[in-house]
């Protein structure tokens, strides 16, 4: 029944209700809440959203979401040059830097290989990588940290082989799999059970 | 660690987390979302809630959200002219229209009596629904179907109150209130199970 309702609203139902995570009755009690507020209030979001588009750019070197050439991450001097993380996008720097867990820098994939969906190495930032490594002088960490998938495991054995093919004395690793804290072994799925058994360690006294 | 990104990132995130039912993680996973989107799509939902900005006003007979003086409902000459359904909001009304169940007028009231937070009959729309009332010849209905809750209840007896002062001829009604369709009667609150009770009828045969 949005036809009773005027275009401008229908319209706004519609397009909120495309954003991931909000069905169309989010998109409707949304679009209600504004109507709802003052308009200096709907027009800040209305320019937050256009203040994204087209002006933002990524970082030249780690591929970060950024606003300047150089990320403040890749600006840190304080960081090692010869630690990289992988990531597949920049939500997953965001989770590492707010854990507060890992303190050198970073490289945004762009995803992970998925041949069904027409990603191959030219899709993701593999090429930037490489020429990123190709400065280290010997030694060093890639520690790849793409989400645990079937994909995300195939990413990280190309990687491996790219990254030895072109500067073997860097060593890459893989985060853990296993189960995640708080949660139960009886509810755990077989495989994460599986790499949890694999990736099992001597408990130190 | 939002500070890591650039500003009109986390001035997004920080707008769109103030959205109803949008937590920080949420904000953060759509303004990445519009980030990856297009330009065109970007400035397609940043105008869709600039254009319900200032524009948009309500019914004047009903105070359903409209672009016209009066709403497609109010124009529509095949519903009966002493049949009124009040509402809290314009949601309420698409609610009904969707279900089909309904085939009278409404008015959208704006909210219920609620002395706490300072909404009196003032800021009601209980004026214009007497004000409508009055034309009416004998008879006719006014169903109040303003949510379930203490401040509903009071906002009913007020109306029929006010409603039968000046037209008494009109049966001020309420909607039933009782065990929704699908529940259980075991996880039902006990002023759920006292209405459901005390709203029997006979079981036709």
């Amino acid at each position: 029944m949005q036809s009773l309702l005027p275009e401008p609203v229908t319209e706004l139902i519609t397009v909120l209700g495309r954003l991931p995570g909000v069905g169309p009755k989010m998109a409707t009690r949304l679009a209600f809440y504004l109507l709802q507020k003052g308009k200096g209030d709907v027009e800040r979001l209305s320019q937050a959203i256009a203040g994204i588009a087209g002006t933002l750019t990524t970082c030249r070197d780690c591929g970060l979401i950024s606003d300047q050439e150089l990320c403040p991450i890749c600006r840190d001097d304080g960081r090692p040059t010869d630690q990289l993380c992988v990531v597949e996008d920049s939500l997953d720097v965001l989770a590492f830097e707010r854990a507060g867990v890992y303190r050198g820098r970073y490289h945004v994939l762009g995803g992970v290989l998925s041949p069904i969906n027409g990603i191959g190495p030219g899709e993701l930032r593999v090429d930037s990588l490489l020429a990123r490594l190709s400065q280290w002088s010997a030694g060093g960490e890639v520690v790849v940290a793409v989400n645990p998938s079937l994909e995300g495991e195939a990413t990280a054995d190309y990687l491996r082989q790219r990254i030895v093919a072109v500067a073997p004395s860097i060593s890459v690793t893989r985060i853990a799999h296993g189960l995640p804290m708080g949660s139960d072994v009886e509810y755990a799925d077989p495989t994460t059970l599986r790499r949890a058994l694999e990736g099992r360690r001597e408990v130190s006294s």
